[in-house]
């Protein structure tokens, strides 16, 4: 058998679909740095300054800050078994797979559950989330999705947290493919708990998952009657080894912090403003582009970090993807549930957001486009993109 | 902020602790490989090819075989989640911390759960086992630590899995420090769900872990008239993605795939019989070095993966530890529960287990155990140790 396997050598991809993006070869390295133990003194400081970091481009300075080990839905899971006891009511507004799952993930620890539905590429409107409060008046959370990644919906926080509060919850959300891309304020728009993934707009491997809770939020575990049904998620014993005392809990993930903590390094280093703009810039570029070839997108409010686009009729959209891939090296997404086989993801996260990636992209597109017999004009994607640079 | 983190530069160490173990350069390089995607077919074939080769490690031809994208203590929880309906009744052997553990995460998911105990370090024995099965008729599971990282003792399981499938229970096995050290044959043994970590006898990095269910687990599975209360950790959706489906559950940890996947390809290289028997010739060599030291071993049947043994009264446990850690650059572990401050755990796992670590860490121990004022022969334990090879 070990005579047969060979040796792994996977292909240098451009990764522009939901997520992984691509890897900067800084965090490769740091991620090849030495093994050593969770205990030792210098992973202790490790640990500390990506808490540190996390708590930055969380803009947050909740004390809670920790990277969970494990991808950003066992954050998810995380922050509902955490927040969450049985026959408590949560509302989770769902508008695509994300949301979808939370309400899973909260039917699954016992939560009476509540579902604000909006169709998917919609945003949830305040006027649903206070209808729901008000028909809900003892709901103890409310769980959001900040940038779905299924159908590229951006979806605006603040009016809704501030019902929220007025309504006595708590305000879960998810933040997997925001950020570090995207605006998001955890202690300003009043987040009590969020979660995020490594693998976005903070183009680290997938496996960790950046995790912050509020005072508020720790009160409510402080004061559950019910163990948390989880033992690996069980943030009141996390807490215990993320801070001073250092108890063992469960042996972390040693190397993947020293690439979250390079990865993080790297965010400050360009800064979060500059960041928000670079992604902006590409996503506008890439849009002008999309559009200019005929392509229309899904969200009524697109995220930058991901573009979320209706193959044109007639185009094999699998074929396209396949050829990307095959032919240019380059990864997109597909669709998910109503979208399946409908519709496009090109995500623009993290290192993965450039302007080389936008013109390859909408040049290897137009040509597979042209080849499926589209109505093109050529050199019109890159004429419109190039002008939004 | 940004300005004020420099990078990670982890030390070299020798990790002699309880894991992680020393990863070798080539399993470095193969988690630093560049990021693909989770649907990419190059990974699609390596997840295949690490399955295939978890397999062969765990001694099954279980088709239900898999990393899981957390550490082993995510693998414990899997595997009694997935297994356990609120209500069932199952039975745990609690002989040290990994034990107590897995009751604590089977008390979590709702089963009336009866304990086995023993003292730490002490094995469990059949008839004990056949007791509690007697006065427990409707028993579901049974689960027990193979290798008992806490206390270093070696389960013997033959029997007790004879006993538990004679009473019509599954069982269940925590082989954290055993697979790929220790022999372990899953499918000869019977055991029905086994999880093991990648940073112990693997020598990989932590952050997976490798679990496998026999078909009368996948059929107890089938069964089940509640949904598994863990989403993240729901075998029934992971079959999907793990099979020819591909069906998207979460984001794979992509590059701590192809670093387990070097770390089996290692093990296979080796083979596995040579590896247990390596395993054992350096446990033997350290046992005569540390015995003709004064140092007595704590479990009364010692895994040859971890050695754990009495401090000697008047010896300060943890300077001892510090200016091993400080002045050789060498990691051991301390002692949990009743023997906090008490014992050292000594790990030779993986690639860490050498005649070079076993010579050396018994030089360092002497050298330090002396300046304590140790009543020791010197050179004695070097004598003692190189004798066994």
């Amino acid at each position: 058998m070990a005579a047969n396997v060979l040796p792994v050598t996977p292909p240098q991809r451009i990764l522009l679909g939901p997520g992984p993006s691509d890897v900067p070869p800084r965090i490769l390295s740091a991620l090849a740095s030495p093994t050593i133990g969770h205990l030792d003194p210098q992973y202790l400081r490790i640990m500390d300054e990506a808490r540190a970091m996390i708590r930055e481009v969380f803009s947050t300075s909740n004390e809670m800050t920790m990277a969970t080990s494990g991808t950003g839905s066992a954050g998810m899971e995380m922050c509902v078994v955490n927040l969450i006891e049985p026959g408590d009511e949560m509302i989770v507004c769902v508008n695509g797979v994300f949301g979808s799952r939370m309400r899973d993930v909260a039917q699954r620890c016992g939560a009476t559950v509540h579902s604000i539905e909006a169709d998917w590429g919609r945003i949830v409107e305040p006027s649903a989330v206070a209808a729901a409060l008000a028909d809900h008046p003892n709901t103890k959370v409310l769980g959001i999705v900040h940038a779905e990644t299924s159908t590229g919906a951006h979806q605006p926080l603040v009016e809704i947290s501030q019902l929220v509060h007025d309504a006595g919850a708590l305000f879960l959300v998810d933040a997997v493919t925001s950020m570090g891309g995207v605006e998001l304020l955890v202690d300003a728009w009043r987040i009590d708990a969020v979660y995020s993934g490594t693998q976005k707009c903070l183009s680290c491997p997938p496996g960790l998952s950046p995790v912050s809770f509020s005072p508020a939020a720790l009160e409510r575990m402080d004061g559950r009657k019910t163990k948390v049904q989880s033992w690996y998620l069980d943030v009141s014993m996390l807490r215990a080894y993320w801070s001073e005392e250092r108890v063992y809990h469960h042996t972390a993930p040693i190397n993947m912090t020293y690439a979250l903590h390079e990865a993080l390094r790297i965010v400050l280093e360009e800064g979060l403003e500059a960041r928000i703009v670079r992604h902006t810039v590409n996503h506008e570029a890439l849009r002008a582009g999309l559009e200019a070839m005929g392509l229309s997108y899904i969200p009524e409010r697109s995220l930058t970090t991901l573009n979320a686009v209706h193959v044109p009729d007639g185009v094999d959209e699998m074929a396209v993807r396949k050829r990307l891939l095959n032919e240019f090296g380059i990864e997109i997404g597909a669709g998910l549930g109503p979208f399946k086989g409908k519709a496009w993801r090109i995500g623009l996260m993290g290192h993965s957001s450039t302007k080389r990636n936008v013109l390859l992209v909408l040049a290897a597109l137009e040509s597979l486009l042209l080849d499926q017999g589209a109505d093109l004009k050529p050199g019109e994607a890159l004429r419109a993109a190039s002008g939004v640079y």
